[in-house]
């Protein structure tokens, strides 16, 4: 049977996403308890010359809307990078997801070898799908999704792993 | 054609191992220009009670194995967590590939529908091949790879997106 194109990539970035929220919704509890202003935790950063959480959560779902766009030949949907508030990212989490979701099974399915270019640096990179989607995509994705939990959890926010893995 | 559940786990796993090790080099590189104690580099956390960069290494290694092992149907083989230097955990993640990339295609193939029990905080819990390999497996194995380039860059070793990504 192995491993369909969409198995492996719709509802598997939809799942994490969901994931991705739950952590939201635990950060913003943190904030509530400790008076934090949710920005400032939004705000939040490793170090000064990475992204902050609010744009970990943008470029997850960007990331995942992205892949899902390119395997299917579909436009990938614009959402604009204005959110502040935990409900806020949580909202830019679900419009993600409801595309991703909407997207057709039979469209991504046999995207295997389908042409994926991206500009990267400056240039033109070719992919076939799955390197795109194993090799670029979720790599990519789990980078931002794993580095906001990073930043809510070295903030003090009670987190843990089955958080983050969710129901597999 | 579809993923075969090879693709999509040793070769995948390897890379994904191969960038960690540059990593490593670039965080020894640091380390040596410096003059910092790798051993105080390998022990950095982003909070005390996660785990440490070491730790983080050993982790992936042991997922990366983990999956590879379970889903063929072999002996996990037993790595001891003794590194305490970069050249210890490039060894580490060496000999993980080397292992990983021991195993015959075919015994992983058709791993689909097999099933895959894992004792997770104190009870068994039983998986689909590919409901493990894409749901536990793969964000287990992009956490602790992402964590350790998350406290080498929050400590400041100069890495980049494309050390992470590679070549996908």
């Amino acid at each position: 049977m192995k491993i369909s194109m969409y198995q492996a990539s719709a509802p598997r970035f939809a799942n994490m996403l969901r994931n991705l929220s739950t952590l939201l919704d635990k950060g913003q509890a943190h904030c509530e308890a400790r008076k934090i202003d949710p920005a400032v935790m939004g705000g939040m950063r490793l170090i000064a010359d990475m992204f902050p959480l609010s744009r970990q959560v943008q470029v997850a779902c960007d990331t995942a809307k992205g892949a899902v766009a390119r395997l299917a030949g579909v436009d990938i949907p614009k959402h604009e990078d204005t959110e502040q508030t935990f409900a806020e990212l949580k909202q830019r989490i679900a419009k993600t997801i409801d595309f991703i979701l909407s997207v057709p099974a039979e469209k991504i399915d046999g995207s295997e070898d389908r042409q994926v270019t991206l500009r990267l640096g400056g240039r033109e990179v070719a992919f076939t799908g799955i390197q795109y989607l194993l090799g670029f995509a979720y790599p990519n994705f789990y980078f931002h999704v794993t580095t906001a939990y990073d930043i809510l959890r070295a903030n003090g926010v009670d987190l843990g792993k089955r958080d983050y893995i969710g129901t597999p």
